[in-house]
């Protein structure tokens, strides 16, 4: 059917569109989300077809991307005709009623994933079957390999080169901004890169991009690296594996994860690593809550790695609560630069250390935690991080008082004296977020009491940070309605934590940060 | 944040979306498929929020629908802030962790599918786990109830109202065709609403318009059944259940069908059923493969149904090859005429004259068969269609052969002596759509053969109808690479239907009709 083109001045981003309206559709035999095949002169292509109920009859309408691949322009006619599914599809079916999918089925799926050629609703089937059925280590390392092959990579030279990893879940989290310049400072390379926040308060990219850029082009980025030995990027703009993009859009708003393992490892596959530290926050306050849980999830990215030529060792870590003090970006990345010059927080500090020593361990150091200490403590670690930043574009000569926090200011203080028995780390994001975090760089929280201290009455629990008034008590008010620091005078004095409303719910918090 | 509007003309028919620049969106805290609340004066609605790359920033996308509703022109700003998710989608998300929803929660669900308050993205990964997880009965009635309470309902007076239903599956299957006048013409109500083909070569309203008007109002429905006490009526623009066709429109690409319960029932009780005869064609050529499988889809019919406060009775029928021999819309309506003429082939005679009979014995007629005999054989039966072809506004005077036809037709002849063993309700399908079926009304097949029938060298298998001569062309190309029909001169001789090619490939037909 010979159908005139009515241009759609809209750049989706999406699968590629086209609209019909009901009587073209009716006659082509296509409904809604069927493929159909537009022929102009010799260009070719399948688009998704959308039916409009008040479409103009004799018209389609396709998008800007759309038009351009087949470059024709307003009112000039293409050849449209109904197209065959994809096999993708067929193998998205299989995966919806249950089978397993071979290596080549993967392929597929993923191919057209990136090529738009599954739309959202497909893609959402096949995610939410995959959080449903799980995933086999076969399908696990097919999704892997598929996401890799689709993007681009890196390439830092002879091995070995080392990575860190956290599968997310505490606020606060700033290791990585240790870790690198502790790994580099010993001569490793280590070409870390990281992820914006999405659901957290900050995400180490938002955190690094306080003291320097982090949107580095993969040449500035090979440079950076040839010159410390590190890097602190953000990966986003990378296309390092980028159906991983396409699919967290659509896990975002069903709130599930299946893809966990492949997103974390194709990445660190595309960067060429060879050696990976996965820190595993495991804790009532973390995405992974149960220790049981936390050992398989630790086996499976172990018997990943291998089947992926990774040399994979994770850390269960205490995940009971956020770590260090500072959360939102600036907050975080004062905290990160005061302890690598020799004043930060004991658990941070051990935690950067700890990991820093395990990577130094698997690739042959006996003492890698003396290795680790002895970076940090003779400030070879701070040395390495300044050139890092110098490398990337910052200043080096950044002291932690020069990042801007937030002007708006409060204290939030304690109406009774006890000690701290639970810091909830879900409403502590809630608190950070509504405060601005991780857009306002400034905003965020530092808490004054952690686990098991003892406070006063009227002693100051944690302050807020923002950068407009209405967002600081915003933030305030959100605090008092929940109970981020709970209490307690004596052990077993306070039982009952929370009492849950009478009326169920099935809101819960969902962390997608990785 | 205050953007401009910027007037998007398409009618998307879907959800409420509104596009973001990159950088409005994370001003404000916007992922793709947040909710985003617009006010303009005194009007406010949620919007589901789209991140465009390349979208101008300080402007807001909308598409007709939502301009509308606010009433908001083109450059006028309206106010835009993050929203909070809706309770459905926590709902949702709730069913894809595998939860049991409760009745309330459904009812989020549904109204906010009817209200386009979730997205297709969310409704996908909804069906999904649906499909995946099953239904409880519970959730079955929940969902039935709430898709009634949010569409329209007819009421037809006092009862008993009955109704027939069959859930699809096998080409050529006109029974409702027979039984809504035999049931009428026994003094019965029984205002039948059909769908149109999706997958299959013909649906009811297919057939039905070939003899007179389908697309009636609820008003000309009325006056039809008060007239006739029956109707044979196009369901689809009357609102009953409107959420239903929502997920059909997920359902379709994905290839899974969760609602079959709800779906079906919902409708019936939206129009006021008392008594509904369902009938579950079963064997290797339905929908419904085995018997243990009819057996248990019959029981939750049953309990479903008692729930909902109908009167159900499922009859397995004979599900291993077409019914009849027509097939398409035109030739099947020819067939079902001739059928009440008292000229028809025996199995559509038959299994008209159990349905309708069982629906007798069900409002107490002692032999129900008996009666569905009478009322086809003294000719009550035809007189009673002719009346309500007349009352929709069809020609009471037709006979089938004024029924028009494909003028293109070709017949298919076997090339050896046989007994037929198979027939591929799933090939044959294929060929008649490919000939034009359902779209082109006198597209179709007529078989010549069935089951257990001798053939001899030469004579007519089957003839493919169409209404141009390239799908006659590539209907009869496609009729030679299938095997519709398969022949054995001995028992046991034949013991390879076919082989699978070395290759496995995912690709088999779904069926959405019900």
């Amino acid at each position: 059917m010979e159908l005139a083109v009515e241009v759609l001045m809209i750049t989706t981003g999406g699968s590629r569109i086209a609209i019909l309206s009901e009587e073209s559709a009716s006659l082509l035999g296509v409904h809604s989300s069927d493929r159909i095949r537009l022929v102009y002169g010799k260009q070719e292509l399948i688009a998704i077809a959308n039916i409009a109920p008040y479409f103009p009859k004799n018209r389609i309408g396709l998008y800007t991307e759309t038009v351009q691949a087949l470059g024709v322009k307003e009112a000039e006619t293409v050849n449209v005709t109904l197209a065959p599914l994809p096999e993708s599809l067929y193998n998205v079916r299989a995966k919806l009623h249950g089978e397993r999918l071979r290596e080549q089925d993967m392929v597929t799926i993923v191919k057209d994933v990136v090529e738009r050629h599954l739309s959202t609703v497909e893609i959402a089937g096949f995610l939410t079957a995959l959080s449903i059925h799980g995933l086999s280590t076969s399908e696990n390392e097919a999704l892997s390999r598929a996401m890799v092959a689709t993007g681009k990579t890196l390439n830092f030279g002879a091995g070995p080169i080392l990575d860190k990893h956290s599968v997310g879940g505490i606020p606060g989290d700033k290791t990585s901004m240790l870790v690198v310049p502790i790994v580099a400072a010993a001569g490793y390379t280590i070409p870390k890169t990281s992820s914006r926040a999405i659901t957290s308060p900050a995400g180490t990219a938002d955190r690094v991009e306080t003291l320097c850029p982090v949107n580095l082009s993969i040449n500035e980025i090979q440079a950076t690296v040839a010159k410390t030995g590190g890097c602190l990027v953000w990966g986003g703009s990378l296309e390092l594996a980028p159906a991983d993009d396409l699919f967290i859009q659509v896990e975002y708003p069903l709130g599930i994860d299946p893809m966990l393992l492949p997103s974390i490892l194709s990445k660190k596959k595309a960067i060429g690593a060879t050696h990976v530290a996965i820190d595993i926050p495991t804790g009532m306050g973390a995405k992974i809550k149960t220790r049981t849980e936390a050992y398989t999830l630790a086996s499976d990215f172990v018997d990943l790695g291998k089947r992926l030529g990774l040399n994979i060792q994770c850390a269960l870590t205490f995940g009971d609560q956020p770590l260090g003090c500072g959360i939102g970006p600036a907050l975080e990345a004062r905290e990160a630069l005061a302890t690598l010059m020799g004043d930060g927080p004991p658990d941070l500090r051990d935690k950067a250390i700890s990991l820093a020593g395990m990577l130094f361990e698997m690739v042959g150091c006996e003492d890698g935690q003396a290795k680790a200490e002895e970076m940090l403590s003779s400030g070879k670690a701070e040395e390495k991080l300044r050139e890092i930043i110098a490398a990337q574009g910052g200043n080096p000569k950044v002291q932690p008082e020069d990042l801007p926090v937030g002007p708006e200011h409060v204290e939030v203080r304690s109406e009774r004296a006890g000690k701290v028995i639970w810091l909830s780390t879900e409403d502590i994001v809630r608190v950070a977020r509504e405060a601005g975090a991780p857009k306002e760089k400034g905003a965020g929280l530092v808490l004054h009491s952690k686990l098991g201290e003892t406070v006063h009455k009227g002693s100051v629990l944690f302050e807020i940070y923002a950068e407009r008034s209405s967002k600081l008590a915003s933030a305030l008010e959100l605090a008092s309605q929940l109970s981020p620091v709970v209490l307690t005078t004596k052990p077993a004095e306070k039982m009952v934590l929370d009492r849950v409303p009478e009326k169920l719910t099935h809101e819960k918090a969902f962390s997608l940060d990785r």
